[in-house]
């Protein structure tokens, strides 16, 4: 019997918005959709050419305040292959939310507040 | 400047029950360890041999109180080549927190609460 990680879920308030943020900050597109018949959520599935792995947004019509994400530390990390690029890319953004100078990484927040960490390739 | 999904970071409160849960329930061992010299934090970053990406596990030692999860609905979905196998093991496990079983899949919940999806190999 095998598991095989295969994609997260963030659930997400605003999905254009949302999905116009991790086309620009992180290259990821929608590879798969699904929408309930009758209108009440929205599943899109991003991913880009670098990993099998997928995030999912759940979007849902009858969610209207903003989600609370608790107080952990949870997040998605990604690997670049440019990482002075990608900080002044972010930095233009205005989407960095932490850094970390002594290891090396940064961590930018999606428009719901979802931490993403980013690496250098090493 | 390529992205790549690489890691996700839970945080938990019992390390070793964490490392136990995760070998048994989805066969994910330890690729890699850092611990702080100063004793206050250890990285775990578990995987198999189905995927690159990794599920990283913080333990902090100050830590004490459990996590807050927030109201949202994060989650880290697997699939699996045996999916009844696999139902049959989480059951006699008692690990299931939810079933959909109109969709044919469920979740199942690490020690500290975060939601694992299990979806079949379709």
């Amino acid at each position: 019997m095998k598991f095989k990680m295969y994609h997260n879920n963030f659930n997400v308030l605003d999905l254009e918005k949302s999905l116009a943020f991790y086309e620009e900050a992180l290259d990821l597109k929608v590879v798969r959709e699904i929408d309930d018949p009758e209108g009440s959520y929205k599943l899109r599935f991003l991913a880009n050419d670098e990993s099998s792995h997928q995030l999912e947004l759940t979007w849902l019509r009858d969610r209207k305040e903003p989600y609370d994400l608790g107080d952990n530390e949870f997040h998605l990390a990604f690997q670049t292959d440019d990482y002075e690029a990608a900080h002044a890319k972010h930095k233009e953004m205005g989407v960095i939310c932490y850094e970390n100078t002594a290891m090396g990484i940064y961590f930018i927040c999606d428009p719901d507040g979802y931490w993403l960490e980013i690496v250098p390739r090493r």
